[in-house]
């Protein structure tokens, strides 16, 4: 794990984009969702979520790297931990089976930066909340966020079923109806970093 | 300077609050306080500021430490560096001005933290943003929020004019209309950090 207050960022365009097999959901109503994190949680207990920030730079402002399911739904590439599975590790596997390369040798070196956002969710509802809320002794979810440090060069392949957006942190700031609370405030999460903006 | 991603927080109980003299703010209306940044700009340049976050504890929930002025404005304990001034010594002489005895002996022994959040003005208005806007190169302010991590006991000297608030994150989380956009973010700033809740 990468402990360091400066993210370097490199331009979009010094990354290669290509395609893979569809991801899909696997829930395909937000009802359904919530019924299968039920009957996960009777098995395994509270869902620990891990996800990665991946960060690139356009016109010297850094943007964030999202998947965008549909017409509007964007996500953080990440995913749900195995019972027992290492953070970090586990979202290595998760980065990998998003944006990683068919191939081995072409999948990235995952560098995992510090933890910059821990969310919970207290019930069985959509609603999360950046801490877990009083008299709530047994939340359901809790989701990590962590930054992701690339390298100079990578190349990413991109489920067919998704698009991979390169979204502004000026975008994102304010915009909850579009980005969800957990995205709209990454801006201010990845304020006390320092972003060396490394041009071609 | 402190940096744990675990925070000792204790019981409001524990800490004593006596008066001291009131701290006049300088300026009597938003236009005001602008003006005079503008005239400060053009002897000084930027205007760094930095702003404490003090954590106590009450019913297990996280607290915040906040200054109340009047019925409804609430600010973080902090203020404006002199030109050249240390962060951290700049930001444990405001603390003390701010909420220190005048007895120096009682003063609190600041301990200060990571920094969580910076925030930026573009511009002579209000409006600050967790990122410097692109195509601004002469920001006018930049202004960052520590962590203080305070001992079991304390003295505070309360400015007679002031109130000091302690406000819990649940309050505080998704409340831009009463905190204001740097202080309602606080909570998912602190949401990385591990808070262990001593009893008394």
């Amino acid at each position: 794990m990468v402990t360091s207050s400066v993210v370097n960022t490199y331009p979009l365009s010094s990354y290669t984009f290509g395609t893979k097999e569809p991801k899909m959901e696997k829930d395909t109503s937000v009802a359904d969702r919530l019924a299968r994190m039920k009957v996960n949680y009777m098995k395994e207990g509270m869902r620990t979520s891990v996800e990665g920030i991946l960060l690139v730079q356009e016109h010297n402002h850094p943007h964030i790297l999202l998947l965008q399911i549909g017409n509007t739904f964007c996500k953080l590439p990440g995913g749900r931990l195995k019972p027992g599975e290492n953070e970090i590790e586990g979202l290595k596997r998760k980065l990998t089976s998003k944006l990683g390369a068919t191939v081995p040798a072409l999948v990235p070196d995952w560098q995992i930066g510090e933890c910059v956002a821990v969310w919970w969710r207290p019930n069985f509802e959509t609603i999360m909340y950046p801490y877990c809320p009083p008299h709530i002794t047994k939340p359901k979810e809790c989701k990590k966020l962590f930054i992701v440090h690339l390298s100079e060069r990578e190349y990413f392949a991109v489920p067919k079923n998704l698009k991979l957006l390169a979204v502004p942190l000026f975008e994102l700031y304010d915009n909850v109806q579009r980005y969800g609370p957990v995205i709209s405030t990454i801006p201010q999460q990845l304020s006390r970093f320092q972003f060396n903006m490394i041009a071609k």
